[in-house]
């Protein structure tokens, strides 16, 4: 008897925010979808749910050691994405942080690299334009995205790459941005595009299913998954 | 015994637009969520929902024979307005016919009144600001408007106020633009903001209690209201 | 022997700005317009320039005051729109003071009337799509606006329509908004679309002609306009 | 004697984009700025300007070539980036040739690499912090970009980059995206933000002159330079 492997899904926690925009603080739309996912099984893959800390130091060690214990058949980092108005898939990574705003330790750090060693940038390895085409007939608003930022949504998903780049592993990994949830964008200073938790969801379920597809596609099978 | 006043709610059919984008062809937010009110009660209000067709004779006609038939206690015309990230609750109707598409009767008018003896404007007799409140206070995404554009939308908006005013009628009565829905948005060429219908609903919920407290601060009571 | 009435041209003292955004203070560009512009003679026309202050009560008593001594011909205000990239022509004044942040006098004002027995708006009478057309076939980039906000450009707007209504007048009057000059947009925190003075400066020369000949269209002579 | 190694300034022929939007045709405000500064002596180094087609098979071509010829002190490639307002200093090239409009051989390309065995991205090897800190401080608008698109623009940069990696090259070089010009602003269909000739000349002054106290700053001296 085999048993597949699972599918790593990351949100990260709320931005503190405090001296920025405080009315904003403690919601993220990816910490939701991740609480809301974790634990359920799509496409015959059960997903794994982690919230990373919005903290430069923690947040990938967070990352590296939810990527060693679940040996994931995939991973799919989830972000929020303020003034985005669709589902932003990520094609690339780059090596830099650039904070405009400081991280939940209070850090604000300005054009150094995440990996001293590391290449400029990667690219996604998800099947990025068969994901926007499941959205696109599910009639769910998305986008590729040419840029992730060069805050802490950035990091992971350079850090997620690197990671699998360093172990020669061939599961795909990426990053997808969500727009601020309908209850952030009410706090904001100036209207600001949303979306709902309901869309979002929708939208994460035809992702995986589109990635299990590619996998499939690609001869994955349950004996190759197996633990 | 007295029966309450109903309150009448108008949506649009969809814009025709085949020759400008036909991908968006055929869906209104408007017109679903006036289908999806149309004869419950909200606040002890009936909704009566009338479909308005994007037409710039019979759109007119089709609400001031509404307007007589129902009798209402308020009145809220919604429609739709692309690119608008939040429930825009419109403050000012102008004297303007300008379009930019032809409407669904395929003519495009340019720099014309709507009324030639008309006033330049009317503003909205709802209470805006205490509906932009109450829709921030509920956490919906919201914002005061002061243009409502120079198509259909506007031009159901003046005929509504012209004839209130008209009728000395002291009924409130307004415009809300909504935002397109994610299966609209999904279908355009550049990525557009979108709100959820369920979204829209829980707003014109708060809108129409918002409304009915405003009525009965006025003094509004059955027996005023009796028919 | 007649004189030609002259043309007069208003412009704005800087948002004195100091606790929103202290690095924009003191600069704008309808103001540089107008002492580029002052004493020259435009299309026959000498142009009268008038600084306005950022204020709710002397603003318009300054403007009333020039009305009533220079006899103008026409008249155009001119204002500053931060985020518009063009040269906007504004449509409509409405009946509105309605505040994001304090005039230069430290006051703001939310959901007040300019004028309690005004009516809700008034049209320019400038001939505005004339003027679009004028400066787009001189490759100028302009845009119709439908708002002219609820601020300090709106109530200029406002009381100059509402004077000349008042007068009888039939000399032609509004309001024009120009983007930012890059020295603002500059120091701005995101970056915004600018226009430089050059470019400012050549479209009022456009829209001074069109309204000349829009005069002379309507039988406006120098016999007619002797002082 | 010793003679100072030139500056290479590449600036693309104007988008044919004749099926797409005919009245923007055949301008290009980067060609505009290399037609204006080559040959021009700027902090004492000589412009060499380049004109490139937007093609993507000879533009690389042409680009190489002159790399080879001009033997440059450092590259600095201009390219039009519409709806953006501000110059816009570009981070990152990558290595993608993903067209949403067809080039000027009416080819569209989607999702291909520029070179297969190429690394995902390289970044700017300009100042980019401090040729920001420069404009700013010389009150012209600008902004850090972490995309340059994947279009033709992107190619090259690209392009550029890989080529320099390849020779071991320690010059430095990179990319600037240019707001379209007013003349092309007035001839789109929606507003767009734009920048006047002038100012992007002034800009380009003040990144050749930022370029060259960073050479010198890394030691740069005319014997090192010497032909």
């Amino acid at each position: 008897m085999t048993s597949l492997k699972p599918f790593l899904l990351t949100g990260f926690e709320p931005f503190c925010g405090s001296t920025v925009n405080p009315r904003r603080a403690w919601v993220n739309p990816s910490e939701q979808a991740v609480h809301a996912l974790n634990g359920q099984t799509i496409a015959g893959l059960k997903i794994v749910g982690i919230i990373l800390p919005v903290d430069r130091q923690s947040g990938p060690v967070v990352l590296l050691k939810a990527l060693e214990e679940v040996h994931p058949a995939a991973v799919l980092c989830l972000g929020e994405a303020a003034r985005r108005p669709a589902i932003s898939i990520e094609r690339v990574a780059v090596n830099l942080l650039d904070f405009r705003i400081p991280d939940n330790a209070g850090v604000l750090i300005t054009d150094q690299p995440i990996t001293a060693d590391g290449p400029a940038a990667y690219f996604s390895t998800l099947p990025v334009r068969a994901l926007l085409n499941a959205l696109l007939a599910a009639e769910l608003p998305a986008e590729l995205s040419l840029t992730a930022g060069s805050y802490l949504c950035n990091q992971i998903f350079y850090t997620l790459m690197h990671a699998l780049a360093a172990q020669g592993s061939k599961i795909p990994g990426g990053f997808i941005h969500l727009p601020v949830l309908p209850e952030q964008a009410a706090k904001m200073d100036t209207p600001c595009p949303s979306m709902s938790l309901e869309t979002d969801l929708k939208a994460i379920r035809v992702v995986i299913e589109t990635i299990l597809s590619h996998l499939v596609n690609n001869g994955y099978t349950q004996s190759e998954n197996a633990g």
